[in-house]
């Protein structure tokens, strides 16, 4: 039936269009069904069903849909109902624990793209995907499908090299010294990042305090060739788009599929072209990988897929167990970060990974001994140069210094409420603090910790203080980091017996 | 923070609110994240947000919700950020595969019943169930859980009968027919019924064609006990509401886990009271049991809970393999079920259905040669009788007719493009096309099958007549039909062998 479309600029879960009660009898809809608009394209989604939003003849339609299909507000367009896509069957499928082909998986990832599954039904999906995973086979598939659904960069120059987290350690801002040490060392490292989804801060929110990092392609292209790095958010090109389309609701899921994950780190990676990849995998109680066999697994996993994909791949397993380094936030971790590239050679947790790794990269590079090369290009003040460089190219400040990075002006410090030795430190818990404080949309938000694992406090001592944009975040974050105590500390008291009758009265 | 209320009535796939984008980020929420919006009571709602639809200091609330936190239009309310439910954390442990303890099954029947699990969520939750499924005690858990989030109906009169069909076979109109036998012996049937999710008839939706459906528990409760049998909408109540709510979702995924399934089932009996249970299994191709071997432990696993939670359960395995009857859609099914109560013997495949089933609950309640017996309350005439007693209770015409029934005006008939045996009937294709002619909200609408399984047919004769309640749809659902070609007529030409270099050139 023809309806007019009305431009509704309502930002919901879910794109979706608006259709009076009526109509939607007519065209034998009701919620979570689908309607095919038309007009000078089509276009597949998701219908809502009113009485008073929208009067009868008329469709809302969110902007970007409507210019999707070439139309205009106050158009006559063709609304019609849409059965299920077939992409259903494939999900179904893997509901069964069975093996997908190349085609039926192609059909989901095409079908997200498009908006043709809806949010319950990628919900299953990657539930489906969590619980019964994908082989190999599947996965190289899954991959190709993704890069083929994006936009793809090809370089002049060869080798591409490129550097890769798994994450889930906070703190963890080697990512500009990694780059600016391997473009150094006169290696061409395009890096794109991503930004938090549940952290409290990815690279891409702290690089952008001090440049711009949503750079297009035809730029990034231009200033990895010139510059020899660069330092995007992977977002800003239309790389895998379908893997950040599944992004919110594995995060409200709490769930990261390994067969999604794989996919979505090797995507991006075949996307710009990567010939030689280093990935580093945190190892750790509050990280993704809990134990080394888990991080073995995942090891032989991405190397093999790495392989069968035409990337020569290694990886790095790395210390998870607390933050990299004493900043969390993007202005706290972006001052970090650029003081160790002026020469600072704390924390040197930082320097050590940042080091360790661009090692690695320069002997995938040929360079031998690479980590002593990394220190010594770190150490001369080569790879602050390279980095100003970089940062100069993507709009940044001429010769930035990290004094230019303007903290949160609202600050708690949370202290000891035991003299001892701290046992223990729980990312999660950073995470939600500095999360609750403000980060990292607020950029000068975030936690620097006073102690480490192993080192002493006297109760009363500043254990870590937290930064936010205002005070009403400020104190909710010290509330929160109060309720949840991140870091424990073990006094003389290990234990206390209370008289169990006294236990009863509580 | 504090936002001015303003009534919102669309109807979409969940309920939300809708906040300006500003007030969102004060907020710190995102689309998908929940609030908790406050007034005389609070309540937990997911966040849509906006730049243009609501106002700066507004929020776009659905009415039922208004109503809910006992709060006005233009009211001002308290809105805040809510997280993550503990739920979630029972959903990712069935992802695990672990098994659920009470506390944990609650909790997430009682936040699905409380809106505080997104569509999302529950998608992800019952795909674990389908996939990790839940042993005997966890489903009785779970069964009662479900009866306690809703309305419990007790009855003065006992022992209550009840009847349950797992379903999946299309013109499964039997109930009507039990119910009046079995009340017409003496014994006492409340029969709630569904409609129709993904089939093309419920029993509901044909039996609201003579009468009404919709009756309150004191309703139900009075015509039971006075009349013997009542045919009402499990929905029209409020018992196991959390059943009614995952239904949409289960649809979409075109999932039923097995645990929902029982719960379910088991669930909506013992809200009403049941003492005695008779569940009729449908095995055969088109059905939810493919095999007899599935059957038997559906049957195993009913009577094993059903004996847990204190009912006498027995179970039938019965014939699914194509149709009940020749009609399926509202108004055909109540023909035909009215004219075979009338002491038509035809079709005599709902005949020997009914008979059989009423006979075992007879049995069930002491009344010896069950099948003998209830044969002769049809026939007797007893049973119309009793039939009409329980439309004229429930609004219905006094001395109803099958011919009172109206039909569809528009048929097109679908006819046998070659001539033999019908040696297969597809019921899900005949489900598809009933639902493209407009069944079940249309009531006209539906099949009459001409044909059945084994009978012949020669070319251009008609194997069934498709009705529908305007042309557009009669014709949409002819052009499914020749599509589908839901019945498999086997001629003398079994398998063309064409040229294969004529194939290439296709």
């Amino acid at each position: 039936m023809k309806l007019i479309a009305k431009l509704f600029d309502e930002e919901s879960a879910e794109p979706h269009v608006t259709v009076h009660r009526d109509d939607c009898r007519e065209l034998g809809v009701k919620p979570l069904d689908r309607v095919k608009i038309e007009a000078a394209s089509s276009h597949v989604i998701v219908v809502t069903i009113s009485d008073t939003v929208v009067k009868k003849g008329h469709i809302l339609i969110p902007g970007p849909i409507l210019n999707k299909i070439g139309a205009k507000d106050k158009q006559a367009i063709e609304v019609t109902y849409s059965p299920k896509p077939d992409s259903v069957r494939g999900i179904r499928k893997k509901m069964d624990a069975q093996k997908l082909t190349r085609d039926e998986i192609h059909e989901i990832v095409f079908d997200i793209l498009e908006n043709r599954l809806s949010k319950v039904e990628i919900s299953a999906w990657l539930t489906a995907l969590y619980i019964n995973g994908m082989d190999t086979e599947e996965i190289a598939n899954f991959t190709n499908s993704m890069v083929s659904t994006g936009e793809k960069i090809t370089f002049d120059r060869t080798p591409v090299f490129d550097f890769h987290s798994l994450g889930g350690v906070p703190g963890n801002k080697i990512t500009p010294i990694v780059v600016s040490i391997v473009a150094a060392a006169g290696l061409m490292l395009p890096k794109t990042s991503s930004r938090a989804i549940s952290s409290a801060c990815g690279t891409s929110d702290f690089v952008e305090v001090f440049c711009d990092v949503e750079l297009e392609a035809s730029r990034l292209k231009k200033i990895s060739e010139e510059v020899g790095g660069v330092l995007a958010w992977g977002g800003s090109m239309n790389i895998a788009p379908v893997d950040d389309m599944v992004i919110d609701i594995e995060y409200l899921l709490s769930i990261n599929p390994r067969a999604q994950m794989l996919a979505s780190i090797l995507s991006k990676k075949l996307a710009i072209s990567a010939t030689h990849l280093l990935v580093d995998i945190p190892m750790g109680a509050g990280t993704k990988v809990k134990t080394l066999e888990e991080a073995r697994e995942y090891a032989r996993d991405l190397m093999e897929l790495g392989t069968k994909l035409g990337m020569r791949t290694e990886c790095a397993i790395t210390y998870g167990d607390q933050p990299v380094g004493s900043a969390i936030g993007p202005a706290l971790e972006a001052r970090e970060c650029i003081r160790i590239l002026e020469g600072n050679p704390h924390p040197a947790s930082v320097v050590e990974k940042a080091c360790d790794l661009a090692g690695m990269i320069l002997e995938m590079g040929g360079i031998p001994d690479g980590p002593t090369k990394a220190r010594e290009i770190l150490s001369s003040g080569a790879a602050f140069k390279k980095f100003r460089e970089i940062v100069e190219a993507q709009g940044g400040k001429k010769d930035l210094v990290s004094e230019d990075i303007p903290l949160g002006k609202y600050v708690n410090d949370v202290k000891a409420v035991r003299s001892g030795y701290v046992h223990h430190i729980n990312n999660k818990d950073l995470v939600t603090i500095a999360r609750a404080a403000g980060a990292p949309s607020d950029k000068g938000a975030g936690i620097l910790l006073f102690r480490k694992k192993g080192q002493r406090a006297e109760k009363g001592e500043t254990l870590f203080q937290i930064y936010a944009d205002n005070q009403i975040k400020a104190d909710r974050a010290r509330d929160v980091a109060i309720k949840l105590e991140p870091m424990d500390i073990e006094g003389m008291l290990i234990k206390k017996v209370p008289n169990p009758s006294a236990l009863k009265s509580i």
